[in-house]
């Protein structure tokens, strides 16, 4: 990391996120196959859900990415969300750092769901693309609600399926509905159908305009550096917390305190306060 | 805090979550009334997400619970998201805490969303109720796909809507799916309307049921104790965050550690070591 971190910053991190069954995997296939067209060499993070049921459906997403199994400029790297959150973001970090470093010109991060641990995992993208299909109303209220952020560039997929129109009106009255004065340019919205390639070369055109925005006004490096800022903290408090549950487990007297909590002898502010003390030798709370 | 706690562990903590724009306030009005028919006073903490958009849908949700505002045994708290997510999670746990001591019989967890931070926050309720509605697609995905954490009760909210019936057959399969070992009783799944308050005394019953099941065989005690214990991690670790983001502000040479990752002459992960060692004196990774 030491080593390879100052060769890095040359490759443009697009984060790919959206619900589940939206065709994430298929768009970025499609999207990597355009890149390719383009001369650029590739790499794909994917963070893969942990899931209690069966994965069928997300291997078989998976399998799209199979046609560029054997180009040697694309590099592919599935994640687990299994353990930690903040584990998986510090792989996330590194994965994006080595192929950043081993000079990829795209990097695609691509996470399931829109909660706050796709966030962490994609913060360090240089832009974010959202990717629903028609029906999936979850993130478009989210979005609407504030919950989800804002993001760069939105792909609505299987544009063929009825509802795509009047969903890519409702995303677009959604967003004129944005007031923020901190609001960045107008997110444009896309039809595309991943699997006959529909609709991408106007994505990968906007996400190029994109780059070419940020790198223009200066935008870029102070993104990069509030990103950087925002995950050296994340891994920070990430750390910090292992810390603590490995401090917990050794100590008996930590336990003690939880076990109290537990008996309703102590409360749980208490606790964590007498915790940080003995862990952190933090005192003011 | 100190003082209340000892008096707390009589109140039925139910969290209820969902995406927005499925009638989460309604239902949970509706559910307020079937407990006050039952005698039973109720708390309900409401945790509104803060919006970059106009949130008049979301107040509109809320006046539901108008009917309710004149009983002196209902008490209605909102919260907004604004802020830091340890914030948030400490600032429900303490309403939680005052409205179990203050002897409300059951106490609503209301969050909209149903990612990272909503785990967060309901993870201290006894009994967690997913809301869905049809066409809200993204969350039975998510839940599919294991993303989301699998409930103990799930409502399909406005029954009538065309398609009711088949997320009906939808969720029920894809709980069947759920081979872990671990996995709790059957999930229940009802058909509701919220306003007319059809489906409302089966999911009161069913929640009540799943409370007796809870005490009878102990589990209830124990789920408490770990999700306390998660929770004074959870508090601990956002403590640790704040006090960290404290530190870095209030110190010259903190604040130059992240500004020569800025300029990549430090990688991220050398700058989580070192400011883990000046501010935690944390070593060991």
């Amino acid at each position: 990391m030491r080593e390879l971190y100052p060769r890095t910053g040359k490759a443009y991190a697009i984060g790919v996120t959206g619900p589940p069954g939206v065709g994430k995997s298929s768009l970025i296939a499609a999207l990597v196959r355009a890149e390719r067209e383009r001369g650029r060499s590739v790499g794909v993070i994917s963070v893969d859900p942990s899931s209690p049921f069966s994965q069928g459906a997300l291997l078989g997403d998976r399998i799209r990415l199979i046609d560029h199994f054997l180009d040697p400029e694309v590099f592919i790297r599935s994640m687990g969300t299994r353990g930690h959150l903040g584990g998986l973001a510090e792989a996330t970090l590194q994965a994006l750092v080595l192929l950043d470093a081993a000079g990829k010109d795209v990097v695609f991060l691509e996470t399931v769901g829109t909660g706050q641990s796709e966030v962490e995992v994609i913060r360090i993208a240089d832009t974010t693309l959202l990717v629903l299909m028609p029906g999936s109303g979850d993130s478009v209220q989210a979005l609407k609600a504030g919950i989800m952020e804002v993001p760069d560039a939105i792909a609505i997929n299987k544009m063929d399926h009825a509802g795509a129109k009047a969903m890519l009106s409702d995303v677009r009255s959604m967003l004129a509905l944005d007031q923020r004065p901190d609001r960045g340019p107008q997110v444009p919205v896309f039809l595309t159908d991943a699997v006959r390639g529909e609709g991408v070369p106007a994505l990968v055109e906007a996400l190029d305009a994109r780059l070419a925005g940020l790198r223009a006004d200066g935008e870029l490096e102070r993104r990069r550096g509030a990103n950087l800022a925002a995950e050296v903290f994340t891994l920070a408090s990430s750390r910090a917390r292992a810390h603590l549950e490995a401090s917990v487990a050794g100590d008996d007297e930590l336990r003690s305190v939880l076990e109290r909590v537990e008996r309703r002898e102590l409360d749980p502010l208490s606790a964590v306060d007498e915790i940080l003390r003995r862990v952190f030798r933090i005192t003011d709370g």
